[in-house]
């Protein structure tokens, strides 16, 4: 089939690999108390440190572009750590400030968290087009800070396995959803305190997981929008999966790999791709209490 | 083995494939205040937008008929849903109105609910002969729900791997038994907040378990009475993995698929299957404190 | 070898198969008020009601003798369920009256407790030599209690992997130690008020992980004391691998099969059976804060 | 490769085993009132009792170095077992005196509780030269406490994979990172009460695991530094999983066995090793609330 114009350029499935370098903002964001947990620290700053500069070998390597959310607060700690992803080809894209989930602050709070991460990349002269919401915690308000500041998508939501279209107060983006069985955080993470993950997984456990998937998604041609972090993900084994992972989409020779900010430009030109509806159900106390 | 007249009909074991369409509804159920977290919105509105529809045709590809548990709340919410169900050969049975569980609500609580769902059900044109209680939390009163509003069956607890007879308050129904070992929901649901679920398991692992139990169950003519939900089994590799599933029943030969409705009446008529005490246990607070 | 005289008759292995038919005994426990769930009570009544029959079927037919724990709140509801057991050659033991573990009561409360279940199987007839604590969580009053009373043996305690010697207060008794990678419960319990359990395994996974353990307790002649429930094993699919796991170890030719009563009184008559201390450990407040 | 000078000696990947000789500490730094728990108390004097001469009798048939990390409260009440490791050839290294991680400790408390197990090796006549914080939860004055008495390594870290150098207030020290996925507690522990570990993995789970880890190791050059505990893989079928492990380990041919104090000391000869940053990050109060 011809794909000319389409969101998908006529592959049966797209895969964005998309990293979160987060650091040690998911921790803090449980606490701040937690920058006095010398250990905790430790297994944050590995991402960074460790794991990133082996996933960047290891795409170049396999000659795979990649996306990756990066946290305000994380870009300006390491000053030349955004800069050193988009030398390398890859797309740098905003991931909040502090990574505290849009749900858990004002509407004032997440605006000013919104604006300071973009302020930082501005400083850095990285431009960024899309956003993701820490833990994928969108409020209803975050599509309309997308879309006012001009960025074109985002990849929060899960209301399908497709990009599609959401219509904000700003005007149109596109969504780039995301899901809990494409994320390598439920697989591996685990720390005693904050009280994070349940059992670790093997990584063959998780490659067999995320083949499935894949394989399903090129049944229903969809977006497969890996999510991994350099704090779990870089790790040996980890590491090895995700080759493994890799190889076999490019061995499958119906996959095509791409940047979030490519898969959203198509998808924005692509008439067919849908429009879904994005506003808050109505609910009632008497019938669902607060 | 002739099997006229009996409820399994000479099968070895009889599928009964049921879905439960809650939508937004067990999210909700656990605070209204999840209204506001678009991310987990788009979680549960997967189901009927891009779930449903895709087992709706899985379905029609394998030729075999299905039970659609829907709670009122999402019926009236999404109007023609029900009907598109029912227009495909399947069965639509009522699984509450708000997705809240029995023993969760007052007595009072729990009549109005389920005549709720009845009304909107009736509203449709829609033909209910069933029950399911959310979460499977049925109160001691509400199979005298069920009997007294005529329907046929409750399809929420779990005193036998077969059907049987209860007796209530308004006569005899059927009870279609489920268990947690045949429930999608364990095996696949993760979200932060509300927190829900463990580890994510692969649809190797979650077909590797349906077999199983489908093997075991052969073997002792049981009732294979699985509870699958759009948002979860709809995804792109779980749904492969209930094809594959289905198909692995078929292959067997000696395996009949069936609506729980029609299940239910041949129980009924089935002199042989036998009816379980239907009553709460007295407790002594001095042995078992409140 | 020669096993003349010890507690392993020279096999590599013994198996003891125990099943705690606790019934609604553990939900009570955890609060009185769940009698109100309809649900969860069919959940825990299948046990006695479906999963026992077909476990003492399965072992009738594989011919390997099994020991029963049973508290006397059950036996005392199902007043033929004890006598049934028996009568199928089987052992029948103490498992507490109301399925408290002892580290919830007081001293006093813990004794009326195990002599209300004596007093319950000596008006049935059933003797009994052996006591198991409820969630394996004994006192160190526990062992006094089982001497006291004339039994031979207790199994909830984990200090070994072979059977051992506890001196108590009222004498010397034998202990056959239980474990938790041994019990179903951690492998199959789910429900979600109360909240019990994490990720439902499948059969293979549990019949993989208890024939490595048995593997290893061949390897250093250990005691496999499997602790199986009916209302989790007793299902189709777990029956199954209950099966393959007899199945294996009667292949092995190096393991017998006993019941809890000969294990017991083979250890005590053999000499070379250690006796292991049996003190509560002292704790300085300033260390180790209550 | 020429190895000579350097860290790993030339190995793809150097292995040090090392054994947490808890016994009762963790749960009673949980509460001591659990030493009034009978069970709980003997399932972890297993550990000493039974688990560690097997792991001994072990690593002396396959002939490999381990490293033993004893809390002085184990070693204080156990007196002859520090002895009894160093005796056969391996190390014994400092594990804090009451297993109270660091985090949870005033300074004062962790010093006090530093310096009285060094009390309790030097009364027994043991050399220790490394320490692990209790839970790896080690607090930023951690490592200072370590230089300041003369030891020469930390193993508590998780900042790399490869041995790293840490500056101090008295001076350089090496870490030997660990890692949660390389830890058996969180694979194999599990109990009731304190509530402690999620679902039992099989040996052969974790055995998969760990060499898909070492692999991914041998290709990155790493230091594979597992952490076992006898009171988990003591028992039979996970030590003939950690038999497994070694003899795959020394199949592979790359492969080095190290004690951790051998490593540490060629670690700080060899000027390759990197020094990573050791401070607590800032946090802003309005950015990650305490």
């Amino acid at each position: 089939m011809d794909g000319a114009g389409s969101w998908h350029g006529g592959a049966a499935a797209v895969v964005t690999l998309t990293f979160d370098v987060d650091a040690e903002t998911p921790i803090l964001a449980h606490g701040g108390r937690y920058a006095g947990h010398a250990g905790t620290m430790s297994h944050q700053s590995y991402g960074p440190d460790v794991g990133l500069p082996r996933i960047l070998d290891l795409l170049e390597e396999l000659e795979v572009p990649a996306t990756f959310f990066v946290p305000g607060w994380v870009a300006e700690r390491r000053p030349g750590l955004a800069a050193s992803i988009v030398e390398r080809g890859h797309e740098v894209a905003h991931h909040s400030y502090a990574h505290r989930p849009p749900t858990s602050m004002s509407p004032q709070e997440e605006r000013a968290d919104f604006v300071r991460a973009l302020e930082v990349f501005a400083l850095q002269g990285i431009e960024v087009t899309g956003f993701r919401a820490a833990l994928w915690e969108a409020s209803w308000a975050t599509a309309d800070l997308v879309a006012e500041h001009g960025l074109r998508y985002d990849s929060s939501l899960m209301g399908d396995d497709r990009p599609y279209r959401i219509a904000t107060a700003a005007g149109e983006i596109v969504e780039l959803p995301v899901h809990w069985s494409l994320d390598d955080w439920e697989q591996y993470a685990y720390l005693p305190e904050p009280n994070i993950g349940s059992v670790i997984e093997s990584p063959r456990k998780v490659l067999e997981l995320w083949r499935a998937e894949l394989d399903g998604m090129r049944a229903y041609r969809c977006l497969f929008n890996l999510c991994a972090h350099p704090f779990l993900s870089g790790r040996p084994g980890r590491a090895m999966a995700l080759r493994h992972l890799i190889e076999y989409a490019r061995e499958c020779g119906d996959v095509a790999f791409a940047r979030c900010r490519d898969v959203a430009a198509a998808a924005l030109a692509d008439p067919q791709v849908r429009s879904r509806p994005h506003e808050r159900p109505r609910v009632d106390p008497e019938i669902h209490p607060y």
